[in-house]
């Protein structure tokens, strides 16, 4: 008698070993379609794998990262497979999946390079594999007949990898005529693959070291469905269209200078604009939660980065220290901000009554990266974080979280993120010793963020393993118009640096306590946030945030002076506002601004001079009609105040 | 015949040679009586010096930096020989007159230390040979002869000075029985000097060396009136307590950090609050004259700065550069915003259309600096300009100019600066090749710096030879409350770094220019300008920029309920409101809260809160009576827009 159990803590019992693809009958016949892997006692299995033992289970789809996982995995195999029919001799190195889709680094024979059109042929060779419905077998072997495999293959790469392996831990996968040493799980068979995409080629050094060769890096995606892969294609194309560094420019929100240095964005004045109102708008809603701004510097002595341990953390691989012509002084760019408030904190005695202390700053922090690396505004060396720290008494905690929690939400929606997921890290309570902190003190916040997030009525998924070995935390994840997923806001539980810095209270016993401490920055920071704005809104930003809100057209240059008196009296509302006063067609002027996204377009001729009214066009609604300058002015605040 | 020309170019001709003193009374005895030193031919000379060629002559007073030099100069020989009555065998190391007073390096003979009763000796003795009126005589001699004098008198320290002198420039000076090596110039005689102060000793290297012998340095200060004394006396006293380093704490606006770094303030959050605000104000203002504000990084690769020329300046005794993990990248913290906003000017091509092109950036620079220079907020490590680079056609740059100057004026009024002197620094025409840029567009640049003071009625000095090698400039020097001068706000003129950076604009021409660039920073930096604005106002700022604008006082915890209502209300309309909720009696709670500055008191008890009203009292202007709270609010909303 077999017993599994289920997620939800229901147990079946089944007569005899069976497989996850088995389970998955047993339920239902669509789920048997569905499903993709098993994870068995924690670690994931091929869904053909006969599980012979009580176990609990957990049925994977195409909709858990764990389903794709195995279905780009086999892909990789079915790409290679591909490739080897195609050209004999080929050595393979690594194959894995990726965040989306695949790729495999192949040396192919002769120093032979790949080409677009080979690519197609590669996909014509895979598309008729999969439709082989070749089984995919996995096979435990010795490390001995590992080696004679892939001497036999000549493949000296995969010849290196198993020689790290230990005797006993390997497995090779087969499909058709194909082999390769993998440790899995994999697909049923190759007929899960109806559509495949083989999408770019590029450079890659053997196991990542410029010491060694150079291998071809093919990169492809696949799905379940070819309508699937459809709308892969069109999301992509999309995407391109979206992509925040392409919309910088034409927007002319950020650039960057190489004199100045890479990954260091300079703000242009319409997306410091954007960036000020962000910080505004949250300033306003901090406020009114009490928040308390400070400004710190944008160095710090590497003895407050010892203390706080960023030092040991972000030393070698980051940027240098900063010595000065007197010796025995070294500074650090600061990597974080929490360093310098906790010094703050530590400027006077605290009371239990002067708890909670939130401290907030747009904090410029530094942390190098290798240029490879840089993308854009989402992956840079300088940026600044919308930070805040909380110090407060462990039975604020829940309370803290839950306001915390409330500013989220109002972001949230001001800026039309309505999909989101919110995911809570708590401790591995099997490795408690992993952890700094009373285990009276975890206990506490984890129930904390629990409940706090149960009171919000937020849906959260609960991940035990996850917390820093400082806190526990919780973590928000929106999907963007085109689906694809950002982590922003994050809300984490400290209780190591008011460990490292002593941080105290008196409480209302006159004894000396330590505060828990909460990190939080809802747009995480500023550069990233901007650009998954943009791209979320393709740059056609809310109302109360586009830099521009309003363009005057005047239809000749005759008219150019009443749009300065509409201007003028805009104005005074801070409604802004610019004029396109060139000498071109209305039709062209039109068409421009289009490009620049400006929420409303005022087009003024002489009718409109002559009755102090402007034509209203809207931004993705169309034409609003003739309105008097006062009635838009009013339809426009009441429509930025709405939003808000 | 002697021919005398005034600054006025006035000439009077005399028969004779004769001293500056004779000058003086020949024009009248009441200025013969204020005169204390003469520039004869742009070189100062004591008053009793003959003068016997055709000279441009200008008398100085005591409202003269050169009368006071003389005067204090004089004072420190006074002093010396005060030292040397009463201490034979002193030696003496250099003794110079200092922004406010004199001192004297001694080497007192058996190691003798000075204690604070032996200050008051010295002066006595001062008084006494300042009274016998003993005549200063100046005295041309040879090396030789200098040396055998200093020989004689066994002072090791003049001789080294006298050993680096050249022969045929030596001078003494001689009053009573004392000597001193010495350039001059000086007063007629002792008597001149009517009050005495000795007001510190403190140690000093000989020759500013660690290396060499610790001297005893003692500073004292003079007057020609003993009332000046007095109410100089008084000034220190108030500039005592108006030092912004106890303002600071008080009022809990700033707080330095051991951890964090010397010179490196931490704005605590009413500092920052008053930064925000002063921040806000001038974004306001720099708007309204269609400024755009861009965001900068606080590093820049150092390739940037050797081609601004900074890396020359600031390399070696800066901060210095950071290097990366992967080679060949260098990066520099930034000691000037300038280079990156020129970056951003060449981001896109200009037309003469575009300009002025107005950049404006709150930007933090950082610059090493010594810890023994570091004071206060007023000299730091880090600070943040209130930066502004205009880049404007030639033609531009009068109206420019002025339009700063509107800024300028906007801010001294809205902080109380009544009293300030603008002063215009020129190119020294004799030597132009030490200028970079065109004569022609020195020229037009002076003419309309000095034009633009004109027609905003602006008085003005002006300094030939004081302009930078890149361009003419215009400098502000409030003088505050007690009366002491503070450099604020700058207008520079710069044709380097256009060169530099190749900046360009198409003209209406087609072809190629280069723009002009002006620098401003009508605050300097925040924090030099936040302790000149602490001091100024001894941390009672004007209503709409206090950190706090009014403290509620309950007159007894009973009361603490209205007193949260009536903040509701008041943070309504963004008026910076706490309430003092301590159980203290109404008189401990209004002593407390004077410390804190805060403008408006308000005294809630059971009248008060049965019918709506608060009892106000306003800082400096006492009880103002019982009104409802509407009213209040409507009376501090109007005083707040006034002011602003």
């Amino acid at each position: 008698m077999i017993k599994i159990t289920f997620p939800d803590k229901s147990v079946r019992e089944f007569p005899e070993p069976l497989t996850g693809l088995e389970i998955a009958r047993s339920i239902s016949n669509s789920l048997a379609k569905e499903v993709l892997a098993v994870t068995v006692d924690g670690k994931i299995w091929d869904l053909t794998r006969t599980i012979s033992h009580d176990a609990s289970v957990k049925l994977h789809t195409w909709d858990d990262p764990e389903g794709k996982e195995a279905f780009w995995h086999s892909s990789a195999h079915l790409m290679a497979e591909a490739i080897e029919q195609i050209y004999p001799g080929t050595k393979f190195g690594i194959g894995p999946s990726i965040e989306t889709g695949f790729y495999y680094d192949i040396d192919l024979p002769g120093g032979r390079q790949l080409a677009e059109k080979d690519l197609q042929q590669i996909e014509k060779k895979m598309v008729e594999l999969a439709r082989q419905n070749n089984a995919i077998v996995r096979r435990e072997i010795s490390k001995a007949e590992a080696l004679e495999l892939f001497t036999q293959k000549n493949d000296e790469l995969k010849l290196e990898l198993i020689n790290e392996l230990e005797d006993g831990t390997i497995s090779v996968y087969e499909q058709g005529n194909f082999t390769d040493l993998c440790r899995g799980p994999h697909l049923p068979h190759t007929g899960y693959i109806k559509a495949i995409k083989l999408t770019s080629i590029a450079g890659a050094y053997w196991r990542g070291s410029e010491n060694n060769r150079m291998l071809t890096r093919v990169y492809g995606v696949t799905f379940p469905k070819q309508k699937m892969l459809g709308e892969y294609l069109t999301m992509l194309e999309e995407a391109k269209k979206r992509d925040h560094r392409k919309i910088g420019r034409e927007m002319e929100l950020f650039t960057f200078s190489e004199a100045v240095g890479q990954g260091l964005p300079l703000w242009l004045p319409k997306g410091a604009q954007l960036r000020m109102q962000l910080e505004e708008f949250l300033k306003k809603i901090q406020k009114r939660y009490n928040y308390e701004q400070v400004i710190t510097p944008h160095i710090g002595d590497v003895k407050l980065y010892k203390i706080s341990g960023h030092y040991e953390k972000y030393g070698k691989d980051s940027f240098h220290t900063i010595t000065t012509p007197a010796e025995g002084e070294e500074y650090m760019l600061k990597p974080m901000n929490c360093p310098h408030h906790c010094e703050i904190y530590k400027s006077k005695p605290r009371s239990y009554k002067d708890l909670p202390v939130r401290m907030a700053e747009f904090g410029t922090v530094y942390r190098y990266e290798q240029s490879g690396e840089l993308h854009g505004l989402t992956r840079v060396r300088g940026f600044t974080q919308d930070d805040a720290h909380i110090f407060c008494r462990p039975d604020q905690l829940k309370d803290e979280f839950k306001k915390v929690i409330d500013i989220i939400f109002i972001i949230f929606k001001a800026l039309h993120f309505d999909d989101y997921i919110a995911q809570i890290s708590l401790r591995d309570k099997e490795n408690s010793e992993k952890y700094i902190g009373t285990v009276e003190n975890w206990n506490k916040a984890e129930q904390a963020i629990i409940e706090a997030c149960d009171e919000k009525g937020l849906k959260t998924t609960i991940e035990p393993g996850e917390a820093a070995f400082y806190g526990p935390k919780l973590d928000f994840m929106v999907r963007d118009a085109l689906g694809r997923s950002w982590q922003l806001g994050t809300i984490q539980v400290d209780y190591n640096l008011p460990e490292r810095f002593n941080l105290e209270y008196i409480g209302a016993d006159d004894n000396r306590h330590q505060p828990v401490m909460i990190h939080r920055a809802p747009f995480g920071s500023l550069e990233r946030f901007v650009a998954v704005l943009i791209e979320h809104t393709a740059g056609k930003f809310p109302l109360w945030l586009a830099p521009e809100q309003v363009v005057l057209l005047p239809i000749s240059e005759k008219y150019n002076e009443y749009a300065q008196k509409v201007l003028n009296f805009l104005n005074i509302y801070d409604i802004r506002t610019i004029i396109d006063d060139r000498n071109e067609k209305i039709g062209r002027k039109i068409r421009d601004n289009e490009l620049k996204r400006i929420p409303y377009m005022l087009i003024v001729g002489e009718q409109e001079a002559e009755s102090d009214t402007v034509s209203v066009r809207r931004q993705g609604h169309g034409d609003k009609g003739v309105m008097t300058i006062k009635e838009f002015a009013e339809m426009i605040l009441a429509e930025i105040k709405d939003q808000q």
